[in-house]
């Protein structure tokens, strides 16, 4: 008998949760949760299309994390700690298969990060996944994309690029699903900043992750704090990784341009600068500084100190002619 | 130029919110929101998928009302007061026209709750609508599906059916989008019984909302209760508007399994069976007392007191072949 719209959920998705702060979590109209006092809560969306933002094909259990890991990485980049997560899912039929490893990459995050899911739909439709995000930040420790200062220091964490490039090997076929090479692991499994946001929370003067691309996520950080943010190409970290199998102007390419890393931008004023090394262990990352916030606006890239022009063009995840 | 991805939450859906509760809205990476002291979250989320839950062509300020009132049915079924929502829009193409129709629909039905959108996404894919929407309610007068018991007297608001009839009308051609029958006025924009559900809160002993029709869904109140349910088919409500076009057996056809009306099923204890005739002017719509709770399972639907059998089908909005 194959699955009704209103089974979905119950069947794959209602695990019993640990935390006490779910008074009802799936199955009934909506979910009753406890915020814990005094904290402002910390609310996030995104949506998944297939062969928009993920490849037809894909895992199911690297869907499910994504869907998950970019909402996560959201509530990173506000200093946030993730609690609660809602799911919509639309699917074009009950594949069990599917929804099981679907479900399997969903939880396994979830998990990892202490998240409940607590509530959810499953409609039938084009392979369209939404889930938002629910989480607690102390009210004056809220990073945002708009408080960047002239003479803070910019960072960025870990290593911008190689989900980028594993996309590109799949598109390209040059490599598969199923592959170890780190590009695509980072790609398929990306790790939220959820750590690092939490070091960060009252402490940085702007974050935001890494989404749509360096470049053109730091212009709309610059644009939010009415600052100029200067880039030192040289000082760009090159994962491994990449420096190994691309040129170096490609490298370049995929630091500025890709996106999907999840890692996070942020910048800290300059007596604090030093608190960046002082966390990258307890973070799990390293976090470069690449630049300056000077007065002015947009974003401007250097090589050695001198100006050099580079396109801003934000990350889209599959152009279309 | 055609706006991109990221230009339209900001164009269309970001409008200031005279909630003091909003710290921060659309436009950074997550909102931050205070939920008030000693109260329960209470959390929903629905998708609609054109051509499965809206048809074609329909008008897109009934798609943005519908949107949203799906999620502020579930709200007023747990007797919350709804305060915030968070949409994800999946669309082909950026249409100025369709979008600012859209939102008029939604920002229309948001401003008349006082609800605030605090954030969302927008992506390039199929027809694809999510809300989700928060809000509160005092821990202990949430409604549950779970808490009917035996002798409970059962009750249902307004008109169920109608929009079942304008849905049927609209799709047989015998109406058209822009009609002013009521039956597709219900169907293109019900009014979620948000404030019968706080008059509720703490009295009902259980609640849902008829989403997938009062069958249907009485049977799931049921199973979470432990209890069943029995239905006098006698004292169903016919809409007058349902008995001016349909035969009687069309008409309880309708009230039975059609769903879309967002009507409350709920259930009151025997010796308050008559605070529902108190509070029905304050909630803006009659209340009907169909039926008891009993020990037992299931439903049972009764004529003058003698079993019927009545086919439960759950309310699928546009059943494939």
């Amino acid at each position: 008998v194959p699955l009704g719209e209103f089974d979905v959920i119950a069947r794959y998705f209602s695990r019993p949760s640990n935390r006490a702060d779910v008074l009802l979590g799936v199955g009934d109209d909506a979910a009753l949760l406890l915020p814990p006092p005094g904290q402002a809560l910390v609310a996030a969306t995104d949506t998944l299309v297939e062969g928009r933002h993920f490849l037809p094909g894909t895992p199911a259990d690297a869907v499910g994390h994504q869907a998950l890991a970019v909402n996560l990485s959201d509530l990173a980049a506000m200093g946030a700690e993730p609690a609660w997560a809602l799911l919509s899912l639309s699917m074009p039929a009950v594949d069990e298969l599917w929804l099981e490893r679907f479900a399997s990459g969903l939880h396994g995050l979830a998990e990892a990060h202490g998240v409940a899911l607590v509530g959810g739909d499953t409609v039938a439709g084009p392979l369209v996944v939404t889930v938002e995000v629910l989480g607690f930040v102390e009210p004056g420790r809220a990073l945002r994309r708009s408080g960047a200062r002239p003479g803070d220091v910019l960072f960025v964490s870990g290593w911008p690029g190689e989900a980028a490039a594993g996309l590109e090997a799949l598109r390209s076929g040059a490599l598969a699903f199923g592959s170890d090479d780190r590009r695509v692991r980072r790609f398929l499994h990306a790790e939220p900043r959820v750590r690092l946001g939490r070091l960060l929370a009252g402490r940085a003067t702007a974050a935001m992750d890494v989404s749509d691309g360096l470049l053109g996520d730091l212009a709309k950080l610059a644009q939010a704090s009415g600052v100029r943010a200067q880039v030192e190409l040289g000082r760009l970290p090159i994962a491994p990784t990449l420096a190994a199998h691309h040129a170096p102007a490609d490298c370049e390419r995929l630091v500025l341009q890709g996106g999907d890393d999840y890692e996070l931008l942020f910048t800290l004023p300059p007596g604090e600068a030093t608190y960046a090394a002082s966390i990258a262990a307890e973070a799990g990352c390293p976090l470069h500084a690449i630049g300056t916030i000077e007065a002015g606006s947009g974003v401007v890239c250097t090589r050695e100190g001198r100006p050099e022009p580079v396109p801003v063009a934000g990350f889209d995840h599959f152009p279309r002619a």
